[in-house]
């Protein structure tokens, strides 16, 4: 077990209804702002109503609203320079995100930049490291990114399409994350299915370490999987099941937050091959996860079978046998039947790249993360071609 | 799932060597204090230095140390009422304590009673609600209460020998707890195993709910004690293996930090019933609990076997039957044979009491707690009773 450093300060509001409490929250936790900057996406927050709802709990505080919505998945960097320049010109000292991972990111990005003199993708590109930001909060609307209660963000350079995830442990996280499992109600199948795939990569990146003997992370870690594997049935089969949907959104903030990662190396070579997939094609996040995790525990199952033996053995029910490799490569079939069981591909032609570029997509990996990646083991592009090859 | 709020600031550092950045971090994350109040138990931490270091750490950054030691199991309340006199007489503005649950506990009775104009046990006798307090930081010694990163605080009143919990989940929350695991090297096994009865009590009291489809909190619970359960071997084995007392310690932690109760009604009635007989008769808490929780549950197995048998499948490993009678009683057996094998007693006569005063016990019970106790089923004196009878 290694040494680590971990502090988790977002309050977790959780609930039914709990959107009508924002305003006291806002007032509460961020610092007591005159002006709050909204950070919105498409239009089904200010269809459904909740946009109102909430911008109506924020100013019955005395707190004016500034709005920059229309933010899309895999969000781009002229949206944060947009909400940069708004803070400045207004002197906006504090966000809050209304939405999912793209919107929450975004409303990070401008929290950081607003605080900083040059320009803000420094922090993406690595040249600094993230210290202070203006204070956020956050309206949850789609389980999945977990960014409500972490320190991560990622956004994508709309030149060179470069998608860049920043973690800062300290700086980034929430200070309040308003959860209502209702507001998930509405969401498309194949969102929720995206959602799904997004969590339980956030717990297996960490999950899959060459770090030995961290059984209590170990532990929830398992414990998060199997909870997730066991809730999403219900959840298809009742879109409107609270219990399902309060799980699963829950599930997703504990996949993210850290706690799965404490004491431990992490891996991340899936979510950065799954990244370079998005950037390139424009899939949706959560579909391509479930794509690249299967070939890359293919891959592993080949080379480093022990976790992924413990993986099928402790959360995809496998029976265990003495034998580390057949065990793992069990446990991927069961895998890959419940992705597809809940509508998500594990082909590259299931996401629709029928003729992928693989060398663009191996240069733009290590272009972006460096020769050699990943925690679990390290991989060269020889490697990392090989798992790609492996997603046909 | 029922809503819940939930927020654990308290920052977790967690390593070898550790200590020495306690300095550090009470300047950092206790207001920059002139003085500090350092609450301490025994000898222990003298004898092996870590005082020393620890005073050195804090003295280098130049803050003044005042001290308190010979803190106590089952701690009273006259050193409460010498430490608040003791910061209001020198302005001291910030606590830390060495120590494990006694001297925390009692660090944080302190803090909150600093900034109140009446007497500290108000609060205990839920005449007031905490609000605030000063603000504490913890170096952790004894992995057992989890006080470092809870809102909790148990003291008992030496006029009449009422053991009271108090619980704040926000004022009384360390700001940063320091966990060096090779602290709890030296811990006699008797204390070792008490600890480890007493994390897995914090767990199973959120465990054994009413609520239903908690299963991410559920999943994360079993986790975490089947952890426990798995790594325990090892450390009486060797009690200096780093990384057997590293998750023991951070089990502790993550046991009664709320984590394992977000989203549930939770039940307390074996620490209620563990707490009288620490109060009449002296005994360990953490081997009091070991004593109640299996008597608890074998009243429960016969009335409400549901989560009994839950808990006898999902973390002692009992072969799932239709009989969830059965199948609760043989997950009892094998709870006892855990506590057994770690050198715990099962039974009042095993904890040196051989003639309980069951009468006594159940009236004191019932003063302190209400006529009517517990979250999972709701117990009068008959049932309390009957459960002190099943520890016989």
């Amino acid at each position: 077990m290694n040494s680590f450093t971990y502090c988790t300060p977002t309050r977790y509001v959780f609930g039914q209804g709990v959107e009508s409490e924002t305003g006291r929250l806002a007032k509460e936790y961020l610092e007591n702002p005159k002006k709050i900057l909204i950070v919105s996406g498409g239009n089904s927050a200010r269809k459904s109503g909740l946009l109102e709802r909430v911008i109506k709990s924020v100013t019955g505080e005395g707190i004016e609203v500034f709005e920059i919505d229309g933010i899309k998945p895999n969000p781009t960097d002229d949206r944060v320079y947009e909400g940069i320049a708004l803070c400045r010109k207004h002197d906006i000292r504090a966000i809050l995100g209304i939405g999912g991972g793209s919107v929450i990111d975004t409303a990070k990005a401008i929290a950081l930049g607003v605080e900083y003199e040059g320009d803000f993708w420094d922090f993406y590109a690595g040249k600094q490291s993230p210290e202070k930001a203006l204070p956020i909060g956050v309206v949850l609307t789609i389980p999945a990114a977990g960014s409500e209660g972490s320190g991560n963000s990622v956004i994508t350079k709309l030149d060179g399409l470069h998608k860049i995830s920043l973690r800062s442990d300290f700086a980034l996280r929430p200070k309040f994350a308003v959860m209502n499992p209702e507001l998930t109600y509405t969401l498309p199948p194949y969102q929720t299915a995206c959602g799904i795939a997004d969590m339980m990569a956030h717990i297996m990146e960490r999950y899959f370490t060459p770090t030995e003997n961290v059984e209590v992370t170990d532990g929830i870690s398992e414990g998060l999987l199997r909870s997730i594997i066991a809730v999403a049935p219900r959840l298809f089969k009742d879109p409107t099941n609270y219990d399902a949907r309060a799980n699963i959104m829950w599930a997703g903030t504990m996949a993210h937050n850290g706690i799965c990662g404490c004491g431990r190396v992490e891996d991340w070579v899936s979510h950065a091959m799954e990244h370079e997939l998005s950037a390139v094609y424009g899939v949706a996040h959560g579909a391509g996860l479930a794509v690249v995790f299967p070939a890359w525990l293919t891959y592993m199952a080949e080379t480093a079978p022990s976790r992924p033996a413990r993986f099928a053995r402790q959360v995809m029910g496998v029976p265990a046998t003495f034998d580390d490799h057949g065990d793992a490569l069990a446990g991927i079939e069961r895998l890959k039947a419940f992705y597809y069981s809940i509508g998500l591909p594990v082909t590259l032609d299931g996401l629709g790249i029928d003729n992928p570029d693989i060398e663009l997509l191996v240069k733009k990996l290590h272009e972006n993360k460096g020769e050699i990646i990943g925690g679990y083991r390290k991989l060269d592009a020889a490697a990392t071609e090989k798992i790609y090859r492996l997603m046909m």
